[in-house]
């Protein structure tokens, strides 16, 4: 962070908030809510934090408008619409700016002579761009990225260090891809024979579009025939699994961990949270939101909401969840009901 | 894809396949069935998918004898016996050979003196390979590949770049090894002292048998003593765990995200689904099929189907399924006696 | 493993243990108890593999006290109080030593002129080494690592190779980093916009403390502000992912592909295990266990055990896990009493 002191005021204005308490009131880093001292900004954005609130010594809060009568006497409150932005704002004025990659080719890297260079790439250390590739202008490959052959990249996207993108596939403008990413290596499937399992050629390519963002260590299968397509501004997390034809919708959000089976197809604005899964062949539509950790085995309409495994929609969920609650009544009434029955017979 | 055109009957005869409808309709492209167009062949292995072949304008579709029936005014079927076996045919028609890796040390290579190079290897560029390795006969070490210290690798065997295997592993012949792959790892171990959780060594190393398929990101670690092994003609997906002295068994098939913990064994021809786990120390015997996000706690007869977590026999998984279901129904079931009872008192 | 014959005797000498049966007999390796044969040496540490023990042709076992009268005949005992930390010791007889990386800057390496390097650093061929890095006396960067701009490492730390660490983070001394690691990538934070998904900066940085030791391919995201932290000790197993601004605290253990979402912060010595999942925004005490596969969805008091998704206490998970044999108790006597009532009607 940078070194720097805001006052309450400054702060309210930057982000177009409202002060309660002494404007006056400095600070000089931003933390947390849990870990904020007297002279941290923190931030707020759910009265479901409230405790968190009170019990912080932090000198001043960025709060929602139902956390505005938060007591001031030894902290200032900025009472904000949208909290979460409004700290993004004060969280860029502190940051550093990120290393600039430079433009031309390291001497170490080692590229084809056939490889087509926009103006201004960067070709990090020990890069490999193998024959035919395209890279367009103010693009970052690098330090150790592997670009296979004729691979084609757009402009003004960042590949970081050690990212490995096969042949044959593209990428468009604006992506960003995060270090160990492999795109294109091959999708899975073999056959039995009698001698033994058998590769079904994996013949297509990958096509990733124009402002994606792909976490490190995330894997895009290579598809087996045609393409599988992640569409633009689709935003993919860590350790991510997307199988061979799959195609990820624009917009859509793909939590750490989770995954897309082979040939399935995910429409706009699809929501996975960390580690849900979607099985091969299904038809997902846009909007739907899968909660993390569940598995959704069929087809999807727009808007639906799924969780659990298999994944259920909220009610059946919920149904399956209490479950344990209705038998406990109804064993209860099930024992009333006995009593009543023996009291019967006795008569 | 190569630009080609082929008419029904050329297919039909590729494929061995019966025409139904215009023989002589042509397509220049392989697509999914949801995509396909009128210049487009297409399959659908499955009667589950007869609608999305009526809807569908594909020219030509590879069909099963259930869909033999369609209507083929605007299509012409081609009936197979294995659909999927043709279309791969297909795609091979169509396909691009992938790009050849060229035998010789690529002079960015790093290569110890001490290393044995078979005939005709191919080692890429910014490679390094380390004192004692040896490399079989026509292998190809894709670039930025890390090759440790006395590691063999067999014959016809293809690591893609970017692949770290570690000393001592070993690796059999005509094994495929895609991208960001660790081989050697140390297994994961600790014991709890009172200065805190101290390393348990990992001494053994990694034997990986003929004709493996590992997919992008998967790591494989290193046996505390002897040897973790992947014996041949097993496939592994991309980011899977395979622990220390796990044993996997010949043509066994493990799907994106599965893992199997320490010391576990898989007989042969076991089948791991999409993030499917087995714990450690389990034995699981020949043939059995772990459904995908199951979590196997325990050993496994030869041919078992486990579901669910912990992992069940399908019967006692539907069982546990059900329980919501057969909770309603005797609750039902209840009130109707409750009201029988009500009936007896008033008399 | 190393050439070498070890008497039953010179075995118990070693390890501190009781012998049972013939002190004379040797053997010259170390192995599991399934596969171990006449001139191996195996383990036992729990009744529960009696009948594998019972099995084995093992000529020299280490048992715990429980197994202390296993019969003789053919094998020997080696009782001991801590039949793990006894094998151990005797795999650390076997074992070779693993390669060591030489002291020096490979001439391969790019490393920037105003990086900093401690007394006898190792740094690996083709690895790379950004603007204003620092690295501490003796450590090793291994093979293709990549090192970010300003990063610092302490001493006596180890990277293994292709790692990548991204610019500012911070690794301090006596760890291990496995490889196909990513440190600092970005974390996972987007905000919607008319425009689509926009990026919430991820300003912040990785910091890892001494004596912590990471698996390969797990991810560690760079915080939103300020830092993401794993205290000493801390133990990472493969392909886990620790999300931007989690706090892992100290000599937690994180089993094969577990994860902690955003913000999140485990106690000291909490226990993950293989692909537990944490929430984002919760806190873990000190000493939590959560059981394989399971995840937790709200903050948890120190000492808590949570099993199952979303996690719940041993005792509820138990209540929930046996809800069909109680609901099929329940319908049994259910059934009894509907019998009583229709001889109570007939009367």
């Amino acid at each position: 962070m940078k070194e720097l002191t805001l006052s309450a005021s400054q702060i309210a204005e930057i982000v177009g908030g409202e002060i309660r308490g002494d404007a006056s009131r400095t600070i000089n880093r931003v933390e947390g809510i849990r870990h904020a001292g007297a002279n941290d900004l923190s931030f707020v954005s759910n009265k479901r934090y409230q405790k968190q609130l009170e019990a912080s010594p932090a000198g001043v809060v960025l709060v929602c408008k139902e956390l505005a009568d938060t007591d001031t006497a030894t902290r200032t409150l900025v009472v904000c619409g949208n909290v979460d932005l409004a700290f993004s704002k004060i969280v860029a004025v502190f940051a550093e700016e990120p290393p600039k990659f430079k433009a031309g080719v390291h001497p170490s890297a080692v590229v084809d002579p056939s490889v087509k260079l926009g103006a201004d790439v960067s070709i990090g250390a020990n890069a490999v761009i193998e024959e035919g590739a395209e890279i367009g202008d103010r693009t970052v490959i690098g330090a150790g990225c592997y670009i296979g052959h004729q691979v084609k990249i757009g402009a003004d996207t960042l590949l970081y260090p050690n990212v490995t993108v096969m042949y044959r596939c593209r990428i468009g403008n604006k992506t960003i891809i995060h270090p160990g990413v492999v795109i294109g290596g091959d999708g899975f499937g073999f056959y039995p024979t009698p001698q033994g399992l058998a590769k079904v050629p994996q013949t297509g390519f990958v096509q990733i579009d124009d402002d994606v963002e792909i976490g490190a260590n995330t894997t895009i299968d290579r598809a087996r025939f045609g393409r599988t397509w992640i569409k633009s501004n689709a935003k993919i997390d860590n350790l991510v699994m997307v199988a061979h034809n799959a195609i990820i919708g624009e917009s859509c959000i793909m939590v750490g961990q989770s995954a897309v089976a082979g040939s399935a197809e995910l429409g706009r604005g699809v929501v996975l949270g960390g580690r849900a899964g979607i099985n091969g062949h299904t038809v997902i539509g846009d909007g739907v939101q899968v909660a993390g950790t569940s598995n959704v085995q069929k087809s999807l309409p727009a808007g639906a909401v799924a969780l659990g495994t298999p994944a259920e929609s909220q009610h059946d969920y919920m149904w399956r969840f209490t479950t344990p609650s209705r038998l406990e009544r109804l064993t209860k009434k099930f024992e009333a009901l006995q009593a009543e029955v023996e009291e019967l017979k006795k008569k």
